[in-house]
């Protein structure tokens, strides 16, 4: 497996640049539950998988955690790498929830190409702007209006209420009971299910993991 | 005033851009306490401020408001533009704290010339990342480890215990108080010192706004 299947906006840079990322970018293996980055403010590198599954996580001084997000096959994380952009600098930690094989991209290689590549810069812009928009919006429906432990109560009520662990119920209807929109409903429960709660098909939510249901509810 | 005066990295676009940059920015003047952006996901555009202040900040379903960020001359929003880019997209309001003076520049019109130009695009990176980073630490603090209020609550009790509203205490010693490092009381000392709560100056804490200091130390 090269670099050059996985590198997103590959076809766009020089020989050159292409060059100087296979030369450089290292490859590595986290086994399942390894930490990859630590919370605190080092700058490891940018992270592109190339198999396995990482999670993106933040810590409370409690020990409390909330994930952030999760990286597939393909993804790139950026905020491992903060000294890249002046700005980034926040802590947090990525661990591995599967074995997982990526490749570890310098800094300063990252940045150098990315300063003289107008792809790879709008690429970086993207997903910057993907993350921010999914990081806010959780934190502002999680911290805040505490939106999960709200809807894990709500799921739990007519669990118990209909006596079953299969909900026959639209996002709509959620909404509707809950005073929000159906989106706020559906981006939650995909986190949820992200998350190992619930699972969700047409109609239809299967709580999947009660304990932590219960845990989430008494946040 | 010309927005070649204002808009970053004038110099390196090319003629064609800074052209089509004059022709379709907007000059708008907003008056102080006037609502730029409104909280929907509609988008205005790129904000480019020539003179006043704006603030961008989020409003909780009960009314309560988290400031995010504060703009000033020669900032640019990029929030306000969240269909320019594919991935922004959180509700959340900018108003005018002055009467400003600022370009409004159509999303589309941004997005192609930060398509053709690595300047362009890398300055946008910089700053999505800065904001990124500055909103995660700040929403961390604030709602979930509610340094604000603890901190608030702190100075509130030292000012109670020396009977003055001016603190002799290094931020060093506030951090050691409260089982904290340096840089996060300085950082939230600043924000306060930006709400209008207190006024920092070498070794001194001042308190400006006892009714707004009170109202976060009951957050």
């Amino acid at each position: 497996m090269e670099i050059s299947e996985y590198f997103p906006v590959w076809d766009k840079l020089s020989t050159e640049q292409q060059n100087r990322l296979t030369g450089s970018a290292i490859r590595c293996r986290a086994k399942k539950g390894g930490i990859i980055h630590g919370g605190t403010e080092e700058c490891l590198g940018l992270l592109l998988i190339c198999s396995g599954q990482l999670r993106a996580y933040i810590c409370s001084e409690e020990g409390r955690e909330i994930t952030l997000y999760r990286l597939f096959e393909r993804d790139i994380c950026l905020l491992s790498a903060s000294c890249m952009m002046n700005g980034i600098q926040f802590p947090f930690s990525v661990e591995a929830e599967k074995e997982t094989d990526f490749w570890l991209i310098p800094p300063d290689i990252y940045r150098r190409t990315m300063e003289e590549s107008v792809s790879l810069s709008n690429y970086t812009n993207q997903i910057m702007a993907e993350r921010f928009s999914e990081v806010m919006w959780l934190m502002e429906q999680t911290m805040w209006k505490s939106f999960d432990r709200r809807l894990a109560e709500f799921l739990l009520e007519e669990s118990a209420l209909e006596e079953n662990s299969t909900l026959v119920i639209t996002h709509e209807k959620i909404a509707n009971h809950m005073g929000t929109a159906r989106e706020v409903v559906t981006r939650m429960l995909k986190y949820f299910q992200n998350e190992g709660l619930v699972t969700l098909s047409r109609g239809k939510i299967v709580i999947t993991d009660l304990i932590k249901l219960v845990q989430y509810s008494e946040k």
